[in-house]
């Protein structure tokens, strides 16, 4: 989304930010928004972060970039359509090989957090199919995205 | 979406648009959009429909409303993250008990129409499972929401 | 699935049959199959056919392929979870560059056909990124694989 | 799936096991199956152990029953299509309100655990939409179907 426009507090910390409108079909029989959407919406949010750090050129150039190796997400309150979410993503922590990406997600018709999580992520050699350190310009470009050392 | 931005020529004669940012994960292994996701964004849009229209209350009172009976897309252009489309709806023939709704899908970065298509519709109650006769407070909503008789 | 089952007749004509189960989260808000997961079914028949036929290797030697063109699906019946579905293909036209695919759904539960439907597909040069004719070969192996010329 | 086929080592702990067949659009622009389609399975296999467990009538009798607070996958191997997956769940706590769900999904070409995690479960009154306590009758069937009490 247009990072000019206003954001709601709980989510001014985050870099990254994606709107997306809640579609009918993400319902399910119970008639809310089914549980794997929300990670729809971290997967999408996770890429706009790669968006926003300038980390896509390099991983075009190296080949390499991040692999998720866990999810977590916690479901505050149940969403339905119509209404319009944000998601945020953050980094909050980068280890030798991998690193830690927290995430929000909120709705404009609640004002509200309807739930959060974290992604566990890797930094991944593709060709040769296995976890490699993650680069100094990586670490630079993040902390720079995020305002503070990492 | 909000009906006061402008729309493109493609779009004009649709009385329902929704506008849906294209997700990263709606691609397939050839990295464009899948196609069972233009079929999502036509139901997207038939869903708008009833709202513009004003059908939804009908819907409610009476336990009667629309089902899918068929659905045909073509598929134009190739589609890829990052992009927005707008998909329209559109009623163009009104039976006994069936209708047909037009959709086009346009995309925003692209600026063309990227696929088109109808959804064959039947008036069903679903408390008893089975077609009924569209009635006419249905039938003249869909003509004011036209602006033409149907 | 393994062919040496027995299939219902109304599979019998089709070379190529998968069988999925319904999954809960298949269903919407209506608590039946949302349409969308029909054409994912189709997809799946699709890539089915692909390998019963020979076609695959081909495929990767020429980096041409089929793209999908047009989808048209008709929802006889409404399916529910649980159940199992058979998914069939079979090749019902072959013009120069494009080709017409046959499907049916089949529930095992209703022992019934719940959806039909047909894939418009043209010949693809990925690289190049347009139609081509369809080799010689290909027709062979589809003729074999329907037991007809086609 | 049937019980009665002879699961491998990694599942026999699990009093659910639902056998999918991973579609070929379960997978991404990286050429393996969606972070977000284990989190179906998850589902699926959650929905399976209601009905092993004969928690279902309580449910429909009752108005209450289970609503997903929290997720958790570890992704430990990617996955292609052509497979089939072996998703099982289990019980491991039972809270008040509450109660804690292990995953497994295993990789039947892989002959391996390709991902695991855990499901967070609270006990759900529909009708005013609130927690409300597992009923005994509810743990009771769970420690049988555990064959152990929790």
């Amino acid at each position: 989304m247009n990072q000019e426009q206003s954001l709601p507090p709980e989510l001014t910390d985050f870099p990254a930010v994606a709107k997306v409108p809640v579609q009918w079909g993400d319902m399910d029989s119970f008639k809310h928004v089914n549980n794997i959407i929300y990670l729809r919406w971290f997967e999408t949010a996770r890429v706009r972060y790669l968006e926003v750090s300038g980390l896509n050129p390099i991983m075009d150039r190296t080949g390499c970039g991040p692999i998720l190796a866990s999810v977590h997400c916690n479901y505050r309150k149940q969403l339905r359509y119509p209404d319009d979410v944000l998601i945020g993503a953050r980094m909050i922590k980068l280890g030798g090989t991998s690193m830690k990406v927290e995430h929000v997600i909120y709705s404009v018709s609640q004002q509200a957090v309807v739930a959060d999580g974290e992604s566990g992520v890797v930094y991944f050699d593709y060709a040769n199919q296995r976890p490699v350190a993650i680069p100094d310009e990586v670490r630079s470009l993040i902390s720079l995205c995020e305002g503070r050392d990492l």
